[in-house]
């Protein structure tokens, strides 16, 4: 798959800095960064047509953390209005991997890159498998028998 | 109620101030303190002898937070170690009031005082009653007949 | 001075509740108003012709949060769009005082009222008064005499 | 190096899981245990000898987080006491890197494994080196030549 595709799986969404989310370094505490992936995700699912909130409470699925990771590369500063580019980067019905670029909004500068892996589970953290009605969402971005993990 | 009987009704617990909890200013951001009032509640549980999280998976039943209020005497600062006092201000089947301090340990400096109410309700956010079991834990702090408004 | 001209004084923002914002009791946990009046704040000085950020930055003044307090009406779920809406209630050149509105977007039911008290600081958070140039944004919203505290 | 040595070299702490902490999946939400990663390194560096908030302060030298990752085992849960164990992966007067491991303290099940990655820097956020009085505490955790990367 060419970049120019991959590109455009990409999801954007802008966050802006809030004052607590950053910290005494004067620039925004690494913790929130994961979640602005989380932001990600969840406008990720309403660019592909459904709602993450209500595949939680009408389906009972959660998508459980189960790796996170982030490469810091230049600080994030109050009142910046940050990018959230969101994809998923491979996708079973029990496994979900998603990746993330943080950019500047003015100049679009790379601020981080992550990926985090999800567990789909039921209510009790039991693992369990996407719900049909929602594979369509995952599947469509990863052509049969790609396996880009 | 004199003065000495209200001082005794604290419980102490010791936060240590994360780096996570500063912002830009170089200290505590403030939300952070309603967390510490929450890690209060928790520690003057266990004190009268039954933990908060066993009251809502046992007994469906929830504290929510009804009001809180803060005001912020001095600053508090990272690796700082902080005392939360915590005490029942008033309470009844159906509401209960904590009243805090919030104190740095390194000379017993008031940093902060704050107070929240407490609606009980079942798991759906209604309004409820404390289960019987655990009345004696917050009516033993206010003598029967007191107007603690 | 009548309910409508108090309504236009508002300024309105707009969050959507993040995952990572809710507590195990399904709703946000309420720390989280006091960084939303904070957004509704910086969307004030927005709306007002400044940037807080600038205010910080160039001339070294902060609006170090005194008082804070929050009456929760109803609770806020992960996914609602929430409007944060903000006022000045009170200003002097050393205090500052807004009040807010939180409101679900679709309805625009009552979550939650509060109010922040400040006082203006210098970077080492001692006393200081409100630059000359950023008076006005603070004054024009209290007449002179005015005492709505 | 041998598995004996490794384990002794991790420093021990004590969290608490908060309520603020949780989410509505009723578990610890993901992003706190960088938090708790950060609350392993300030106790790390008071079992060494030193203070973090001191390196910071007097010698205005910052331990920039570069890299993070943390893989997730088992949820932690409210009230849950949990063991922050951190130790120096591999130092150099530039980049320091930490791994951690997350236990419950009752039973010592693993919860959750992680690193970050740190780049030592001025105030201003540009790349340093460790300052001379410090080294000693990061390099006598990895023999000359060690390179545990």
């Amino acid at each position: 798959m060419g970049k120019r595709e991959i590109d455009r799986e990409y999801v954007e969404t802008v966050v802006k800095v809030r004052y607590a989310e950053t910290d005494q370094m004067g620039v925004v505490h690494h913790a929130n960064y994961l979640v602005w992936f989380e932001v990600g995700r969840v406008a990720w699912c309403r660019d592909k047509g459904f709602s993450y909130a209500d595949m939680e409470a009408e389906e009972g699925h959660y998508l459980m953390v189960a790796e996170a990771g982030c490469r810091y590369k230049s600080p994030a500063r109050f009142e910046d209005e940050i990018i959230v580019r969101t994809a998923v980067a491979k996708a079973t019905d029990r496994v979900i991997r998603y990746r993330y670029e943080i950019r500047s909004k003015a100049g679009g500068r790379l601020l981080a890159t992550g990926e985090t892996a999800h567990v789909v589970t039921d209510r009790s953290c039991r693992p369990s498998r996407l719900p049909e009605r929602y594979r369509k969402y995952f599947f469509s971005e990863t052509p049969a028998g790609a396996d880009r993990g």
